[in-house]
């Protein structure tokens, strides 16, 4: 038998929002590693062996499943939304990079998912209508004070924000520090999207001027969208143009 | 019968990259509206209408389906990629917000799916692994100095790039001008990933460094990611780690 892996998006929780090929390599797997309420997203069935790993253990996990996949298993490491945005992706080539030689020559794929930024922005509307960045506000592996100048210089392009892990727990007050700064750079009323549990039954979408915006409205549940001084709204939905303004 | 109206992403080619939610509401649609390639896409059936249109003609396309979906119609407007970036879902609003206030009692949803730049880099490796942007390079809707200052400043804030429409034959030379920004704000070594036709059976995928991309590299179908200064290669991948170098 010749192994593979492949590391799996599974979108940001509605199944119907899993892609064919994403369901093909989960048929065809040997093995299922991931965070816990991922790899339970994944039915039993007779062959296949579920390894279920906490947070924050991702290159433990990536060596792991390099390692089933060079004894011939073929391994689906599960990611949430889309593998290559802040998810497994990276983690598994940080493990690579490290670890014996021979694993270079595996049989390693990445199967893209919804991630929740855009899954969350189809919901509010078109708030990354035009162009976009997306922050991981978590400084647990990179310096506050890189994500403070990130936040500030994207604020400058005009572009709209997507903001993975905004608040934890462990981190309750930094988020508020990101509003303050967006606040010194743009107008109070650029409309800011908290959006919770994105495609699944508990669905909360709520969106408030940039000024109104306050940290305890986000959790580690939660994607936060900002939208750019050009951002409107009609009706429920809110969008921001294709056309920027001096264009005309 | 009462009528509706989808903006759904077909994603970048395969179609075993759209979701079922997607393939949901082709089925349950009378109309199908869009670009003449990507309404070539969605099969024949009996009771099933297909509108192509022309490229360019967005605001147009996103009237006529508010008009068929106002009279009742269930309709499908198919985007490639994800509806939300660089796509048909922002022209919807634009259409909605100068339209009759009657349309925006309609039923309106948009269904994401997997966009061009997400589809390469996972085919990549991981090269948006880190915080990251998308700019769209074509000046028909914005300003050309807008899309030079976004360059510097994204540069300067480290985040890997999506470039989607990064040249065409009536705008030949710009990206030229794109690249020589970057240099002058990034390392030579950058890794600047050429990927034409993501995930059809002519992709094709070039990697070289920031030094040495040339702007006849790309093409109306070409996505271009170019990495940070962290970005590296692991054998034929290409990524950029989680942590930034500062945090240790």
């Amino acid at each position: 038998m010749s192994g593979w892996l492949q590391v799996a998006g599974l979108g940001p929780g509605d199944e119907d929002l899993v892609t064919p090929q994403v369901q093909a390599a989960l048929s065809g797997a040997t093995d299922i590693i991931g965070y816990i309420p991922y790899v339970r997203r994944v039915p039993d069935r007779a062959g296949l062996t579920k390894h279920e790993s906490d947070n924050r253990v991702e290159l433990d996990r990536a060596r792991h499943a390099l390692e089933l996949a060079a004894k011939g298993a073929r391994v689906v490491i599960v990611s949430s939304g889309d593998p290559g945005v802040f998810a497994m992706a990276s983690a598994l080539f940080e493990a690579l990079e490290a670890g014996p030689q021979g694993w270079q020559d595996l049989d390693i794929r990445i199967l893209p998912g919804i991630t929740a930024m855009l899954a969350a922005s189809a919901r509010i509307g078109a708030p990354m209508g035009h162009d976009f960045c997306a922050i991981n506000l978590s400084d647990n592996l990179k310096p506050w004070p890189i994500i403070e100048k990130r936040l500030r210089l994207a604020a400058q392009a005009g572009f709209s924000m997507g903001f993975y892990n905004p608040r934890s727990a462990s981190r309750p007050h930094q988020f508020g520090q990101a509003l303050a700064i967006l606040r010194e750079e743009l107008p109070a009323t650029v409309p800011v999207s908290f959006a919770r549990n994105v495609s699944r039954p508990d669905e909360r979408i709520v969106t408030v001027p940039l000024g109104q915006a306050r940290e305890d409205m986000a959790d580690m549940r939660t994607v936060v969208i900002l939208g750019t001084a050009e951002t409107r709204q009609v009706g429920r939905f809110t969008y921001t143009p294709r056309s920027y303004p001096e264009a005309s």
